[in-house]
C-alpha cells in the first residue's frame, strides 16, 4: 500500500529563536541549516528577514541545498498595497524558496492587536499570498491562534484559512500559538477544517508544549488529516517550546501505528543519525543534552531495575519499544545497587570482560560496588570508573604512574595595588618508571590548578594525553553542611571523539576531584592500549 | 453538574527511583512523602520493601497523614502458598495502607521472564490480591506490559485484569511499561477493557514518556474512562521518565476540556503551590529546574522581545493559556523594564524596605542585580544575599568586621605509617574594631576548614554567632570544565528557628564559598540587631 507523505517543516531558526537564553549568530544559523538540510527535512524556516540584522544577513543567500528555504514575516499591512509595504518587500527580496506568513485568525486579535477590520485582515492574507506566488515563491500561511480563534469564532477562523487556501497557499498551517489546546480538541477542529473544504494535503500543524502535549497534538493532527508538521530540534521554542521534531520523526518512522500509513523525507540511514543530530545541536548551543529525551537521550534505553535487567539481557526486544540502533542510540543496563548479578555480567560482557556467573571475584566486585555506592559513588553515571574498578578486581590495570603527594593552596589577600585577589596553586609529585616528577600550576580554582599540574608531566606518557580534555565537571553534595560527602563527576573526551565519565567521592572536594581526574587519565592510557571497552565512546 | 473524581497516584519514590542518577536516602524519602502528602495526592507509593535496605527502613513506619501509603511488590511466586512466600510476607508486614502488586499481563513475559504457566500467573494474582485484602490493606494490581500484551494476546491481558478485579483489587492499573504506545491505541484499548466488564472507576493508567506522550496517554486514558492516574513529580522515572503529575494536575484543574468534568484532591490553594513543589523537589535532588517545564518552568510564561511582547503587556489573558498565578508561577516579559521594576519594589517592601519607584538608587540596584544574575548569581534562591545587597545600596549595612586575607591548604601525602592522608587547613585574618585576629582550623575539606576558621574568633561579635549553624551547602557548576563558573548556595539557621540562604559565585569554588559564608554571618549579625527583614525565616 502506498504510504502518504508527511512534510517536515523545521522552525528551529525562527520560532526556536524565541527560546529564553538562545540567541543564534549568523554562523550558528548557517551551521544549523546545513545540519537540518542534510538530515532530510523538507522545509527549513530561517528567520524573519528585516526584523533584525542577523536574520537579514542570513537571508542574503540561500542556505539549503535539498530543503526548501523559507522566510517568515507578517502579511502586508492593511491600507497599503503590496507594492507599498516595505516589510513585505524585504520578505519578497529575501533569497528564499518560500514565504511563511503569520496571519491573525482570531477575530479578537485582529481587532485588538492589529486594529483593523476582519475584512481588511482577510484582504491582507489574500494579497500577500498572491504577491509571494507572483514572485515565484511557495506561499504558506501560519494561522496564528487558530485553535483559540476557532473556539471563539469558528466562521472567522475558517474564513482566514479558506482565504489563504483560495489565494494559492501551498500550506495553511493551524497554529496553537498559546499552546493550551488538548489533543482531542485538535483532532475535532482539524476534522472540521477539512470538512469545510480545505484538503488535509494542504494543512499543517504548529503546536507548542504548554501542557506537555506538543508532540501528541502534532500526531493527533496528522491522524486527523494534516500533512505538514512544524517543530524544532530538541523542542526548543518560546515558553515551554515547540513540538519536538526529534521525537516526532522516529515515532512516524518506527511506530507501526504511523509507519504503515505515512512516510517522510528522512531516510532510514538519516534516522540512525538522529541521536547525533540532537547532541550536535546541544553541543552547538553549549548546553548539556537532556538524558531523558525520548529516543535520543543517554537514558532513553537505560535500565536500572533489577527485575527488568535480567530479562533485558535475555530478550531486549520485549523491553524496548523500538531498537536503539534505529535512532543511533544504545542500550545501557546500569550498574547500581538496584541491579542484580545479571546486570553486572551483561555490563562486563559489553566491555569485553567475560566472567562466569559463579566466579567468586564477581561477588567480590558486586559487594565493593554496593559498598561504594552506599558511600556515595554513582557508577551508573561513571562508566569509565566502573570499568577501571572491574578490571582492577577481575583482571589487571597496569600501574602506569603513581601520585605520591599533592598540595593545593588557595590564598586571598590584597595585592600591591590594594585589590583583593585570590590565587590557586597546586603542586603534584608523580612517580613514573621509578623517577619522581614534581609539577606546579596555577588555575582558576584549586581543582583546575590540580588538573593542570597533574597533566603537566607524566614523563613517557605525557605525549599520550595531549588530546585528553575535560568536557564537564559536576559536583553534588550528598548531605547537608560544609563537611558533607561530595561527589564529583568528570566527563572527558579526546581527539577520537570518545567520551568517558569518571567519579570521585570524599568529604573533601579536592580529594573527590583528584580521584575522578586520576581515573580519567588512567582510562585514557588504557584506551590508548585498546584495553578499555570503549563502550562509552560511541 | 457533579464532577467525577480522578485519583492521583504518585510513584516518585518507587518508579522515580529507577531514574538514572537518582538515589533517594531514607531521609529524602521521608521529606518527599511529606511534600506529596501535604499537596493533596491520594496515593503515595513509597518503594519496594524487602528489595533494598532503604525501602525496608522506609516502610517501618507509615509516612503519610492524608494520602494512602502504598508498598509495591511482586505477586506471590507460583508453586508456593501465600503464607510461604517470604517476599509477600515482607509486603504484608510493611506499614502501608495499600499494596500495589506488579503482575505480568503479557503471556510472552509470563512464559519467558517468569517461566510459569498462564494459569499459574492468574492464580498468583488472585491469591496475592486476596492476601492483601485479608491483611486489611487496599489491594491494587499494576498490569505490567498491559498494552503490548493486549496487542499480542488480548484475551490473556484481559484475563489478568479481570482476575485482579474479581479478586477484589480496588484498582487495576494498565501499564505502558515500555512506553511506546500511542494515545489513539490507549484510547481504543481502554475502551475495550471497560467494554469487557471492568468499570473505569476501578481502572488506572501508568504511562512512560518514551515517545514524549506520557501526559497525553494518561489524559487519553482518562477521557476513555479510567479514574486513577499514576505519575511522578517532574516526570522522573526509568528511561525517559513517567507521566509528569506536575503537568497533568494543572491540566485537569485548569483546562475547561477537563475541569468541567473532573476533580482531584488537590485544592485551588495547593495548586497555587505547585511551582514551589516542583522546584523544591529539584532542590532536594540538587539539580537545576527545567526552565521550559509546562506550567512551572521559569520560562513557562516568559515572552522574549518580539511580536507578542507588547500585546501581552496590553492583554495578557489572550496570550496565556492559563493565568500563571493559578500555578504559583509568574509572567515574565523580558523586554519590559516596567514589570521588572514593580517586582523589585514589591520584593523590597516585603522586607520592610520602602523605596519610591523614581529613586535613582532603585535603578542602580536593578542593574547590579541583572549584571550579577548574568554572571551566575541566583538571588531567587538566596533571599538573605539579596537583602544584604539591597540594604547596602539603598540604606547601610554596618561594617561589622573585615576579612583582610585567608588561605586554604589541602595536602595529600603518605603519613608516618605509609597511609595516604589528606589534610585541609585554613588560616583567616579578620579586622574587628581595628584589631587583627588570626585564626587557623582544620576541616573535612577546604570549605569546611575555612568555615570553622572564619567563625573561630570575631572578637566582640563572637558570642553573637554561637548559635549560627550551616544547614546545607550546595554547589552548582554553571558551565563545563574544571575552570567553570561555580555557584555556591548556603542555608543557615540559628536557635530562633530562622533560616536564610546566601549565595556566592566565582570561577574559584573557595572564593564562591567564602562569599556565601560571609553573607551568612553578616546577615546573622544584622538579624540580631532586628535590622533584617527576616522574610527568609518563614
Amino acid at each position: 500500500m502506498a504510504r502518504e507523505r508527511i512534510y517536515l517543516f523545521d522552525t528551529t531558526l525562527r520560532d526556536g529563536q524565541q527560546t529564553p537564553g538562545i540567541d543564534f549568530s549568523v554562523e550558528d544559523k548557517i551551521a544549523i541549516a546545513a545540519m537540518l538540510d542534510e538530515f532530510g527535512l523538507d522545509y527549513v524556516e530561517g528567520g524573519y528577514p528585516g526584523a533584525n540584522p542577523t536574520d537579514t544577513a542570513f537571508f542574503q543567500e540561500k542556505r539549503t541545498k535539498r530543503a526548501k528555504f523559507v522566510a517568515f514575516g507578517m502579511t502586508k499591512r492593511a491600507g497599503v498595497s503590496t507594492s507599498n509595504d516595505p516589510g513585505l518587500a524585504t520578505l519578497l527580496q529575501a533569497r528564499s524558496d518560500g514565504i511563511c506568513y503569520v496571519a491573525k485568525s482570531w477575530d479578537y486579535h485582529v481587532r485588538v492587536a492589529l486594529g483593523v477590520t476582519n475584512e481588511e485582515n482577510l484582504e491582507s492574507i489574500r494579497a500577500s499570498v498572491e504577491a509571494a506566488r507572483d514572485a515565484g515563491k511557495e506561499p504558506m500561511v501560519d494561522c496564528e491562534h487558530f485553535f483559540d480563534g476557532f473556539k471563539a469564532n469558528p466562521d472567522y477562523a475558517l474564513a482566514c484559512a479558506r482565504t489563504a487556501y483560495d489565494a494559492g497557499a501551498r500550506w495553511v498551517v493551524l497554529c496553537d500559538t498559546n499552546g493550551g489546546t488538548q489533543p482531542s480538541e485538535v483532532r475535532e477542529i482539524v476534522a472540521k477544517v477539512i470538512a469545510s473544504g480545505i484538503p488535509g494535503a494542504n494543512l499543517g500543524i504548529h503546536a507548542h508544549d504548554d501542557t506537555g502535549q506538543a508532540v501528541a497534538n502534532s500526531l493527533a493532527a496528522i491522524e486527523a488529516g494534516v500533512r505538514q508538521v512544524q517543530g524544532t530540534i530538541n523542542g526548543i521554542g518560546e515558553r515551554c517550546g515547540n513540538a519536538n521534531l526529534i521525537t516526532i520523526i522516529p515515532t512516524l518512522a518506527l511506530k507501526p501505528h504511523f509507519a504503515g500509513r505515512f512516510e517522510t523525507g528522512v531516510s532510514e540511514e538519516a534516522l540512525a543519525g538522529i541521536s547525533r543530530l540532537s547532541r550536535a545541536f546541544d553541543e552547538l548551543l553549549n548546553r548539556a543534552p537532556e538524558a531523558q529525551s525520548p529516543y535520543v537521550g543517554a537514558s532513553a534505553f537505560a535500565t536500572k531495575a533489577g527485575i527488568h535487567a535480567s530479562a533485558i539481557a535475555k530478550e531486549p526486544k520485549t523491553y524496548e519499544h523500538v531498537p536503539p540502533e534505529a535512532v543511533g542510540n544504545r542500550r545501557k543496563v546500569m550498574v547500581s545497587d538496584q541491579g542484580g548479578k545479571a546486570n553486572f555480567v551483561a555490563e562486563l560482557k559489553r566491555r569485553g570482560i567475560d566472567v562466569p556467573r559463579d566466579d567468586g571475584r564477581l561477588d567480590a566486585l558486586i559487594s565493593v560496588v554496593k559498598e561504594r555506592e552506599a558511600e556515595g559513588y554513582a557508577y551508573e553515571g561513571a562508566d569509565a570508573s566502573f570499568e577501571l574498578l572491574a578490571r582492577s578486581m577481575l583482571h589487571t590495570v597496569p600501574d602506569f604512574f603513581r601520585v605520591t603527594s599533592f598540595r593545593c593552596l588557595v590564598e586571598r589577600r590584597f595585592d600591591a595595588n590594594g585589590n583583593l585577589k585570590t590565587v590557586s596553586e597546586a603542586v603534584v609529585k608523580v612517580m613514573v618508571d621509578g623517577e619522581e616528577k614534581m609539577s606546579v600550576a596555577e588555575g582558576d580554582g584549586p581543582v583546575n590548578a590540580l588538573d593542570i599540574a597533574l597533566r603537566k608531566d607524566l614523563g613517557k606518557f605525557q605525549h599520550e594525553i595531549g588530546d585528553l580534555e575535560l568536557a564537564d565537571y559536576k559536583v553534588r553534595i550528598l548531605n547537608g553542611g560544609t563537611e558533607a560527602i561530595t561527589r564529583v563527576l568528570i566527563e572527558s573526551h579526546d581527539s577520537t571523539g570518545a567520551r568517558w565519565w569518571t567519579v570521585g567521592v570524599s568529604t573533601n572536594i579536592i580529594d573527590a576531584s583528584f580521584q575522578a581526574l586520576m581515573d580519567s587519565i588512567i582510562y585514557k592510557l588504557m584506551k590508548n592500549r585498546d584495553m578499555a571497552g570503549l563502550v562509552a565512546a560511541e
